[in-house]
C-alpha cells in the first residue's frame, strides 16, 4: 500500500455501518485524510433486511455502494478489507491481507453478530439476519420449505415444511414473523398445487414474558394481538432449548421444522477484546462518557460494538439511531480535538421506537405518544423511507412497496444457488 | 408424487425460458392438464443478464417467479426439479430425484449452455452468462478487480486487474464490452484513489472477420464503430487459444488479464442425446417441420434446443422470438392434435435483431431499415421494456434505466459473497 502524504490527521473508520458512514460523512470535505475499512463493498440498511429475507425487497434496494456514498470528497479513501487487530499503542491498525495502516484517530464501529449462546453448531440450523448473504439464504431457506412441501406425499414431513420457527421476540423476530405469515397467506397462497400455503404455521418463540422487552408494555400486548390476528404462535416466557436439522425442542415440547430463524441474541465484534480496554459480557467495549476508550482519547468505539451506560445506567440499545449520533458526535470531536479542543461527552436523543408487523399492523413507540395499527404502520414507512440511504434506493423501495401492497405480490421470490439436495423427497 | 386424475390430456413441459413459458400460457385454462418442470424458480429474461453482470439492474428485475405467472389456472402445475431423461417409448420422463411423470404430450424446451469447444476447464477462468448465478459472479468478477486494483502498487498487476477481455463478439459479447467500458468511464470514474477507472482496458476478441455475424454488414460495421468510439478494443479474425489465471493468448499475443467473460459458444442440453433421434454437432435435435421428433409426434422440441433448418436451409438462430413463436404453436399443435387434427407447420417470422452498446448506442435490423446510434438505441429500450415479462418488473426497469441514464450511475453495484482470497495481494 502507498502511504499517502502524512500533512493531514490521519483518521481511520473501521466498519461502514449507520455509526461508521455518519462519522466519514461529517469528516468529508473537512482538513483530514480519511479512510473508511469495510469487509463489504456495501452499506446496508440492516433495519429492512428482513424484508429481502422474504422476498419483499431485492437485495441492491436496501444496499448501496460505500464508494457511491463517499466519493464526493478528495479527502476520502474506501478500503475493501477485514480488520485484523488494533495497536493501540503504536496506532496501527492490521488488515487481513497483511496491510498496515498508521492512524492518527480511530473509530471503530465493526458492530455486531449473532451470539447462539455458546451453541455455535445452531447456526447452520438456524441462520440470523445481519447481511445481505443471511437474508438471501433464509429467502432460499423459506421458497424452498413450500416447493418441497409441494413435492412430498408423507403429511407429517409436509407439516414439518410447512413449520417456521423464529427465535426471539425482538423487532426482527417480530418482523419476520409477520411477515413470513402473510407471504403464506397472501403471496403464495395460489401458487401451489397440493400445498395451501395459507396453512403454514408460523411460531415465535420469545424467553422473556413479553414481546419488544424494549418498547413499552401496551404496545408488546398491541404487537402479540396483531401477531396473532395474523395466525402467528407466540411462546412468550419459553425457551429454545435445542435445535435439530428436523425440529426445535421448546420447554417440554418438540416442535418439528423445516426452517428456523435465529433473532436471538448479539455478540460484538470480536475487535473489543484485542484493544485491551474493559469489554462487557457480549463483547461491548466499556466506553467513556465521550465514546473515547480508557487512556487512548484518539481512539472511539461507536455503534453496537460500545456499551455506553453513562446515561441511563444500562447499555444504549443496539439501534441505528444510537450508531448514527455516535458517528456524528465521534466525528465532531475529532475535529474539535485537532483543534485543541477537549472532546464532548455523548447524550442520546431517543426519539423512539418502532415495529413493523404487517400490512397494517405495526408499533410505534413515540415516546409522547404510543401507536398501533394503521398509524404506527404509516409512521414506519414514512421514517424508513426517509433513512433509506440514496434517494435512488428509497424512491425504488417505495414502488416497489407500492406494488406489493396494492396486489399482495412480493416480487423478489427468486431462489438463487443449487438447491438439488433440497427438493429431493427423503429416501 | 400423487398422480392426478387423468380424465385430461397431461402435458408436460421441461423448461420454462421464453419457448416453454409461452406454450405452457397457450394451454393456460384449457382442457388439458399442464406441469411445467424447470430446475429454477423463476423464468429469467436473459437478454438484459448482461444488465446484472455489469451492475445496472438487480436480479429480481429481469427475473419472475414461474409459480406466479402461472398460477392463475387451475390447470397448470409447477414443478422445481431437474430432469434427468425422458423415455420417448414409454411416454415418461424421469427426474432427477427420482420422480417420474406420465405424459400425453412433451414439449421439451431446455435450451442450451455455453460451450468451451471441448476446453472445459475454461468455464471457472471465464464464466460465461447464461443464469442468474452466472451474472451475480460476473458482476463479482468486475467489481472485485478494481478493487484489488485499487489496493496493489505493482503496476504490471494493477494493469492486468483493470483489463478485460470478452471472448464472443455476439450480441452478448458486444453489449458486456461496451457496458463495461460505460461503467468503467462513467459510473466507477470518481471511486477510488490510487486509480483511474476510465483507464480500463476492454478487449473484445471475435474469432470471425466482423462482429455480431447474424446481422448485415453495414451494422456489424456500425457496431464496431461504436464500441471503438467508447474505447473498446476489437480484435476480430483472432481467436482465443489458451486461458490461464494470468491472462488470455490471442494468436502471437499474450494479453495479462485478470477477468475474462466467455461469450462465444453453446451447446444445447443433454436431453437431445437421450432421445434416441438425431441430433447437430451441438447436440440440437433435428426436428421436423411441425417441431416433433421423427416417430413421435406426441414430442416436440422447441427454442434454442431444435435445430429447424425447413425455413431458410440453415438452423434458425438461438433467439427468442424463435422460441417463442415455437411455444406458441406447439400449444396450439397440442390442442388441435387432441382435437383430431394434424399439427401445422412451423413458420419463422423474424421482426429483426437488436444489440445495444451504451448510451446512445445501438445498431437494429428491422429488415425493411437499418438504424445505428439514438434511434436503434430508442427501438431497443422500447422492444425490451414490452418483452419484460410482468408489469413490476417493466415499471422498476424503467425506472432503473432513467436513474441511470440521468445519473450516469449503476446502482446495483454489490460485491456478495466471500471476497478475501481475491482481495489480499499476491505475496
Amino acid at each position: 500500500m502507498e502511504n499517502l502524504p502524512r500533512q493531514k490527521p490521519r483518521v481511520v473508520i473501521v466498519g461502514a455501518g449507520f455509526g461508521g458512514l455518519e462519522a466519514a460523512k461529517k469528516l468529508a470535505c473537512k482538513d483530514v485524510h480519511v479512510t473508511v475499512i469495510d469487509r463489504t463493498n456495501h452499506h446496508l440498511f440492516q433495519p429492512l433486511l428482513y424484508q429481502v429475507a422474504t422476498a419483499a425487497l431485492s437485495p441492491a434496494d436496501i444496499a448501496a455502494p460505500i464508494r457511491g456514498i463517499l466519493s464526493k470528497c478528495e479527502n476520502m479513501e474506501v478500503i475493501l478489507a477485514e480488520l485484523c487487530s488494533v495497536d493501540v499503542n503504536a496506532k496501527k491498525v492490521k488488515l487481513s491481507d497483511g496491510a498496515e495502516l498508521d492512524y492518527d484517530f480511530l473509530v471503530l464501529a465493526t458492530g455486531a453478530r449473532h451470539s447462539y449462546f455458546g451453541h455455535d453448531e445452531w447456526e447452520k440450523l438456524a441462520p440470523g439476519l445481519k447481511s445481505l448473504e443471511d437474508a438471501i439464504e433464509v429467502r432460499r431457506r423459506l421458497l424452498m420449505a413450500f416447493e418441497y412441501a409441494e413435492r412430498i406425499t408423507d403429511e407429517a414431513a409436509r407439516r414439518a415444511a410447512m413449520t417456521f420457527v423464529i427465535i426471539g421476540g425482538g423487532p426482527t423476530g417480530v418482523e419476520m414473523a409477520g411477515a413470513i405469515a402473510e407471504i403464506a397467506r397472501h403471496t403464495l397462497a395460489k401458487d401451489f398445487c397440493h400445498i395451501d400455503p395459507s396453512q403454514a404455521r408460523v411460531i415465535l418463540v420469545e424467553g422473556d414474558p413479553r414481546l419488544l422487552a424494549t418498547f413499552p408494555e401496551d404496545l408488546s400486548a398491541s404487537a402479540l394481538k396483531q401477531l396473532v390476528d395474523l395466525g402467528v404462535e407466540v411462546r412468550t416466557g419459553a425457551r429454545a432449548t435445542d435445535l435439530t436439522e428436523t425440529g426445535v425442542q421448546v420447554g417440554d415440547e418438540f416442535i418439528p421444522c423445516r426452517v428456523k430463524i435465529w433473532a436471538a441474541g448479539n455478540n460484538a465484534s470480536f475487535v473489543g477484546k484485542t484493544l485491551g480496554v474493559p469489554i462487557d459480557q457480549v463483547g461491548r467495549v466499556m466506553v467513556n462518557d465521550d465514546l473515547t476508550i480508557p487512556g487512548h482519547p484518539e481512539v472511539q468505539v461507536i455503534g453496537d460494538l460500545a456499551n455506553f451506560s453513562h446515561q441511563t445506567g444500562q447499555p444504549l440499545p443496539g439501534v441505528s439511531p444510537v450508531a448514527m449520533q455516535q458517528g456524528r458526535l465521534a466525528a465532531r470531536n475529532i475535529l474539535a480535538m485537532i483543534d485543541g479542543h477537549k472532546p464532548q461527552r455523548f447524550y442520546y436523543w431517543d426519539k423512539g421506537n418502532m415495529a413493523t408487523i404487517g400490512r397494517h399492523k405495526a408499533v410505534a413507540d413515540l415516546k409522547l405518544v404510543h401507536l398501533s395499527g394503521l398509524p404506527a404502520w404509516l409512521a414506519w414507512l414514512f421514517v424508513h423511507l426517509i433513512f433509506l440511504v440514496g434517494f435512488r434506493n428509497r424512491l425504488l423501495v417505495l414502488f416497489q412497496w407500492a406494488w406489493a401492497y396494492l396486489t399482495f405480490n412480493a416480487g423478489a421470490r427468486l431462489i438463487t444457488r443449487n438447491f438439488q439436495s433440497e427438493t429431493r423427497p427423503p429416501a
